[in-house]
């Protein structure tokens, strides 16, 4: 399982104050944190400010993150000129978040993917918005993942996100995310799936039970990658099972090597 | 989802030594918690006894438990003298745990079954054992549900266990289990599903996480009832959220219930 920490987010207001402040420290905090707690890659989003600022802020994002937690990035924007400044002075290989079947970002954000040999996190909707329902869903994501595939990035690069929809207002919200990674997984054998938590439990109350019993579905269905707080060591503890159930975990070893770290030390 | 109490159980060690003691406090106490807890039926096993004395140790715990308890009761031996004897104290509507498609018992329990109008926890397996791969063990189900409604008892009285295997011994013992569910449940619409969890951790560290994931992926599956501790409040939490990620809980009502009673207040 890929975990991607997804606090560095102005989204939160705490970051939101600390990059309109240029405040690097409470950056490097947010970064280093993360880092310790075993974070693969780091989420970096600037989006809820000035869409003019975005790029050159991004930029600064990328640099003191990527010095600060020794990390690969997730360069967070739907604005294909943010992704091209973040992507300019990140080191090493990043993820782009993200693509998607909208024609007015598909072929810059692909452009850049292979400019800067990154992987891609590809959202599960086209210029009609995201699919009402889960048939057009696999849909959409079949001609995305052929389209990106055709453009020259492999599927194996690719993490496809379902777009889970709110439980609160759509019963069918997991059952669709769920058969979207399951059709999209037979049909792609080498493509991989991500997801964030916020939305599912959008609405309702104590949202880390239904976030972790998402996640935890999501696995046995075929999530590898997910957007989260990787501090949250219940959730960490939940997902070394789950992997460790979907036999995706020789032996037990990681299970068993967590264990002897006192990281599945929690009730 | 129905919670079968597993705690009067004589494998326990204080309640072999209270049964064999005839401690009625002690069982009285175990009764009384996993009622309170919120358990639907409350499982009585005393198989550590020897097999001479247990029929009237089961009629004698099936009268103390439901005196306490006020509940259901789910009679758990594989011998039917001993289910006969706990079923003719029994009042209200009991399951008898277990029948399977091994000859000797098969006749007996269906029998019992009719004569109480009992529920059944039906095992997967038949003369030659447990299943060695999954393809095998939803053939067993298949028939020994066939036989079952065949015999007069219909499948949605039955609650077939998949008999999961032990994930330490073998990597696949999960994805078995889900798809015994998942294939059962397609050919037998109104078939019911039940674990317990004691198992798929066995020999594992910190087995709780395991044994949480496994009750999420199992409920995504089709898992509409468990054996478990009523009084694990994490384990709760996580099926209540798992109903309602699967659409069975309208509104999320028992979800929102639970928070309201204060029943969610678990890290």
């Amino acid at each position: 399982m890929i975990i991607i920490g997804e606090k560095i987010n102005s989204t939160r207001k705490p970051i939101h104050r600390a990059v309109q402040a240029r405040d690097r420290d409470t950056i490097v905090a947010e970064a280093t944190k993360q880092a310790e707690a075993g974070a693969k890659y780091l989420d970096v989003n600037c989006g809820t400010l000035p869409a003019d600022e975005e790029p050159e802020i991004l930029q600064w994002m990328v640099q003191i993150v990527q010095e600060a937690a020794g990390l690969p990035l997730c360069i967070d924007s739907p604005n294909p000129a943010a992704l091209a400044a973040g992507l300019a002075v990140h080191k090493g290989e990043p993820i782009i978040n993200s693509i998607s079947g909208e024609a007015g970002r598909f072929k810059k954000v692909l452009a850049l993917a292979k400019q800067y040999n990154a992987r891609l996190i590809a959202l599960c909707l086209d210029d009609s918005g995201i699919p009402s329902d889960k048939d057009k869903a696999i849909s959409v994501g079949e001609k995305l993942i052929a389209d990106i595939v055709a453009g020259g990035v492999a599927a194996d690069r690719v993490y496809l996100d379902p777009l889970v929809k709110t439980l609160a207002t759509d019963p069918n919200a997991v059952h669709d995310s769920l058969a979207i990674i399951s059709n999209l997984g037979a049909i792609f054998p080498e493509l991989h799936f991500v997801s964030g938590l916020s939305n599912v439990s959008y609405g309702l109350p104590e949202r880390r039970h239904l976030n972790r019993a998402y996640v935890v579905m999501s696995i046995a269905a075929g999530l590898d990658a997910v957007i989260m707080d990787p501090l949250d060591k219940t959730m960490n503890a939940l997902i070394l099972a789950s992997e460790a159930l979907m036999g995706k975990d020789r032996f037990c070893m990681n299970y068993i090597g967590a264990h002897n770290d006192g990281r599945l030390k929690v009730s």
